[in-house]
């Protein structure tokens, strides 16, 4: 039997489809960011990040930097095991306390990704709750999904930050356990979700939350604490997920929530129990960006006020940006094949990468460009980006929407 | 509602089943690997590490936590991104080259673990596979059941190493398409796969075949490549994985395979698509450790001939030890409370870490200590683990073998 055929028949598939995704090959510079080498096909070139999720530039940061090689040079590269088989490491109990003062609560637990966070954890939660009915957003990532999917256990999906469904759903399910999962800021859109609100229809139908903040957590609220934070809600909340790899500009991720509650996930979570740990030098490096980032309110401030400036140029400029309250500026261009396009001219003709979003991240006839402008993207940049993308909306033939008079 | 109830209870039942678990607080030292420091709830203590799944030690070699620490200062703590959204590091590129090398294929694609690996590999793979089955070894880890699982295919569970089984279920099966599913090493018996007999099987019946090197790459095979390396029929397999945390020392796992396998598994799997890279240090320091271990046989020959001293003197001193082929010595207890209080007293008396290995990582009543001796073990320290063990034997009054003969 020929099973590579099978492969090529499903990767040609994409290709026919204009979804076969190609990845820019990026090496990254500490000293430069958001400046990067580029290894194109012809050769290097130096290009500016404008799509990058190390939304503050903690990844460059010295003391981050240096707190990983110096723990890899004490403890070494690797954890050596799993969390129970001599894999934990001092290093990681120490982030894990950080975590857990981050958010005001009790306790926390490490993952190696915030994928495998909201997969293993969101399961091993609702396989707990005897007769848990899951409630789930619409717009949830797919790791929540595949966490939803895997628990087995009943499921409603509400429209999108929809409260009123949200609410008709709870008082339908009478008096079951619930958990209600959802997530702060959505990664593709930007949007907020009403935090404060769902917990109160939490309380009233006696409902348990899990409120993933792994696109806010560092950038909002007065110690990074995420939107729960900044609301003034955060104590409200059961479990609250994030990730050590987008603002605090490393890799992993974690959950925290009461004593009882990460000690039934530590035990039972399979994706937690058998997986090798996080190296040390990563739990160090991740625990001095959560700590700058606890005392430091200046990255956040900057960055606000550059993505307020990016916004700005766009809506002048005349681009279809979707309006948010968030770091996360998308433009609407609607078509695969045109989204592509424009990226690759952004690339090849203006050295600034915005890598082209397109279905299965987002909807089809959504695809867009998503710009996640940060404290390092000066006003210079700025001017530069809001330039070339007119270039190449005009010479793609895109459409422009009026002027905002408003924003004069 | 008291949700937290809900967990207490779940936590409690393990406690009264003798499984709850409880982590050591380990503090590595480069410089003195297998001693570390040991937090204890008494204070620091000074330790020797024999459970370690850094088999060679590689987490703690000079060559991969200077890449480490270079990559983190060029280019930062994390990718800052999914693969295809500005992660796609230079580091990883070349890792993936490398590995593809270490295994003789056209391609690798590298995960945050390699109980990703298996879980979105082997899923993704099944599903590509028009009315796959799947045939999975009986003592295959979790991660593959997990993702034979999420494949929603038809499986089978062969018995563990059993071609005559194995046979019968590929015959019963027909002309469907099969994928065959197994490990070389499996890690806590220490015995090893008949690979060459598999892909034999696996040609006969029109079988494509999955194999899992975990705990072999590095360690066997001339350059690393693992058992399939070592017996000659690498070439035969369609899918080797393997980790970049064991032998290897940092973290992170792989999948190696013809171009186009890995092509559909990169466009198509979940647990890869959306979930942020591994960071550039972190490949930096896996590439050279793997490059290191293909030239260098020195780690792998001082790891045979410390494993063959540790397997003579647990035989001298009549220790249960399970005979095997491979670096792992395990040691019968058959009990979960004795396993856990030989592996306390060890620690507290004589400061040697090995981990009682209980339910559900093995079956209940096969409750053992897993040594796994590295080229860092000197005489002195095996001689030391040696009598500290029949000192905990004798004062637990745990059963001795006969001394065998053979072993004089």
């Amino acid at each position: 039997m020929d099973y590579v055929s099978f492969f090529q028949q499903a990767v040609d598939a994409l290709k026919h489809e204009q979804r076969y995704r190609t990845f820019a090959e990026i090496e990254r510079d500490t000293r430069r960011f958001p400046h990067a080498v580029w290894h194109s096909p012809q050769g290097e070139r130096d290009i500016v990040i404008w799509c990058s999720n190390d939304y503050l530039g903690m990844g460059c940061h010295e003391s981050v930097v240096e707190a990983m090689c110096a723990t890899a040079r004490e403890a070494g590269a690797g954890a050596g095991g799993t969390r129970n088989i001599s894999g934990n490491s001092h290093a990681i109990v120490e982030l894990e306390a950080e975590l857990a003062d981050l958010h005001g609560k009790d306790a926390a637990l490490v993952f190696t990704s915030g994928y495998v966070s909201n997969q293993t954890g969101i399961a091993t939660l609702a396989k707990l709750i005897p007769e848990c009915l899951i409630l789930s957003d619409a717009l949830n990532h797919n790791s929540m999904i595949e966490g939803v999917r895997q628990a087995g256990r009943d499921k409603q999906v509400f429209r999108h930050n929809d409260l009123a469904h949200l609410e008709e759903l709870l008082q339908a399910a009478g008096a079951r356990p619930k958990l209600i999962v959802f997530e702060s800021v959505y990664s593709m859109d930007g949007d907020v979700a009403p935090i404060g609100a769902i917990c109160d229809l939490a309380r009233k139908y006696g409902a348990m939350t899990y409120l993933d903040e792994v696109h806010a957590v560092g950038m909002y609220g007065p110690r990074g604490g995420g939107v729960a934070e900044r609301d003034g809600v955060m104590h409200r909340i059961d479990v609250i997920e994030g990730t050590l790899g987008k603002a605090f500009g490393v890799v992993g991720g974690y959950i925290a929530a009461k004593r009882a509650v990460i000690d039934a996930v530590r035990s039972y979570a399979p994706g937690f129990i058998f997986t090798t740990a996080l190296p040390p030098a990563v739990a160090a490096a991740a625990a001095t960006s959560v700590r700058h980032l606890k005392e430091s309110g200046l990255e956040r401030a900057r960055q606000q006020a550059q993505v307020a400036k990016v916004k700005r140029a766009l809506d002048l400029a005349g681009l279809p940006q979707i309006v948010t309250q968030t770091h996360i500026v998308p433009i609407m261009v609607g078509d695969a094949e045109a989204c592509k396009a424009a990226s690759d001219m952004l690339l090849a003709d203006h050295g600034i990468y915005i890598q082209p979003i397109n279905y299965p991240t987002v909807p089809r006839g959504t695809e867009r460009l998503r710009i996640t402008p940060g404290p390092f993207h000066d006003d210079a940049l700025i001017a530069r980006l809001a330039d070339a993308l007119t270039d190449v909306w005009t010479r793609l033939g895109l459409p422009f929407v009026a002027q905002a008079e408003a924003a004069e």
